[in-house]
């Protein structure tokens, strides 16, 4: 009788036509359903794009390279892995993956690696830019819920550069701490107001093993201008979100994808007495012309979310 | 007249629907067209893998932390990313792809991380097992060209670990320097043969995060056992490759999944004079019971290779 193994069970060894079932087919039993189902997944995407592009010795010695050179560049301050998530598309694309809102919901985009929690609490009408530079601003609007309902106490965390294309905490010491970033409250009928400057684009960190991929592939490191906001209120699912300028010149090409149409918002500039009374801004105590925009954000109740 | 911008010849903004052409439209015309295809390919599977697996936040933040790690893990002298592309079979499949061969020619596998050049050159017959451990091993075998035509003057370049599961670079000042390496030339006749230890299987660098990535795969770190060769002569293909012993309980689960079908080896155990003469041994200055393995090597000339 033949004892060798039954040649159609003993298990294959890897050949291109089977890469992908050869190493999936080495997981244990006792891995967790979700474990399965995403390495799965990598290791098909992986061996697939590795037939697809072919990669000679040479070049997958550089993936290995830049992805080294990728992990060396992330400290506890910078995270260039997330970097790369960001201008590759990815980082956008799992925000829109997990935040399938209801039409009329405020839409959301990255959060990005400058937020603070626990910034100031200020009341409305308050400015927030501490340095004195760039274009007056005024920012003012409403919290609502879909139905246009106010939702009164509702906090908006809202952070942004300076007119130098720069967040407080990349120049501590230059900029004063806490600059533009403060945390207003929704009044009775859902409004909030604050003072700002007009916010400017601004490089991502270029000068890392990402900043070189960006240049190889002819692209520039800008982000769009924007202002960042938070907006939460107890029974409500936050929105982590921005307005872009609408003037931008990188509009159309933000570094790392975040702009969305209905996130575009129009910068208007209030020249005289009459157009600040126009928009009922009579009260507003900076010298003319400045800059004004109104973004309403709408909230979602957690039980609208479809999880 | 209108002079808003044609909304169709307008940049999209990143969507689900449209995400991999979006990122990859933002590539300038300068780029070369090897780069273009390779990262146009490496954004689509990235896309496709995050739409395929709807990462939540934390499973991102997961990926991005394991890269990370990988990326820390990484120094001189240890090279986690290339062990995390071995333990995907990734490098088996890059080795593959760029080695198709011609029906009869010795396949390659992976070079492993412990080659070391310029070995000591030894003649035929010598023991490269410095520290006397393991079962002694004959290896014998001809270095012929495709059509069994035999290739004096051929290099067959050999190392192993130690019967401890180790190479020497692995114990510096435990093991001898040079133990179990060596250069061995083909006779007239194609014939190279040398005295060593039996390898036994060994674990891949297991403390770090591929480490604990394949344990949470529920999968073991052994490489099968194996010795490997660079064979090589002027005006032929270099073939680099190894030989697995037939009776290695990881045989079918190697963790690199360097196996291939012809790369197995039957090693024999000369038992007596009589089997020692049958194999035309009786020169062979080992006490008894030895093992013995006989592999040949086939290369092609280097016009032989469609480039």
């Amino acid at each position: 009788m033949d004892n060798s193994p039954n040649p159609t069970q003993r298990p294959s060894f890897l050949e291109e036509q089977n890469s992908v079932s050869v190493v999936n087919s080495r997981m244990g039993n006792d891995v967790s359903p979700r474990m399965r189902r995403v390495m799965s997944a990598v290791v098909k995407h992986l061996h697939e794009l590795t037939i697809e592009v072919e990669p000679t010795h040479d070049e997958w010695k550089q993936a290995i390279e830049f992805l080294t050179e990728v992990g060396h560049t992330c400290t506890d301050w910078r995270q260039e892995f997330i970097l790369l998530s960001d201008v590759l598309g990815v980082s956008m694309l799992v925000e829109t993956i997990n935040s399938r809102r209801p039409s009329g919901a405020t839409e959301n985009t990255v959060l990005g690696p400058f937020y603070v929690p626990e910034a100031p609490r200020y009341p409305n009408g308050s400015n927030i830019c501490l340095d004195g530079k760039g274009g007056p601003l005024v920012v003012r609007g409403r919290v609502t819920d879909l139905d246009g309902k106010p939702i009164p106490g509702a906090l908006v965390d809202v952070w942004q550069t300076n007119d130098d294309g720069f967040y407080d905490v990349q120049q501590k010491g230059v900029q004063p701490d806490w600059n533009l970033r403060g945390v207003f409250t929704a009044e009775e009928d859902g409004s909030y107001w604050y003072r700002s400057t007009k916010p400017r684009f601004y490089p991502i960190p270029d000068d890392g093993p990402v900043g070189k991929l960006l240049e190889k592939l002819g692209r520039h490191p800008n982000r769009a201008a924007h202002i960042h906001f938070i907006v939460s209120a107890p029974g409500y699912d936050p929105v982590i979100t921005h307005i872009f300028t609408d003037d931008c010149q990188y509009l159309y090409e933000d570094a790392v994808f975040g702009v969305r149409e209905s996130l575009i918002a129009n910068f208007k500039t209030i020249s005289d007495a009459a157009e600040e009374a126009e928009v009922g801004l009579a009260g507003v105590d900076f010298a003319r012309p400045y800059h004004f925009v109104e973004t309403d954000f709408v909230l979602t109740k957690r039980a609208d979310i479809d999880l």
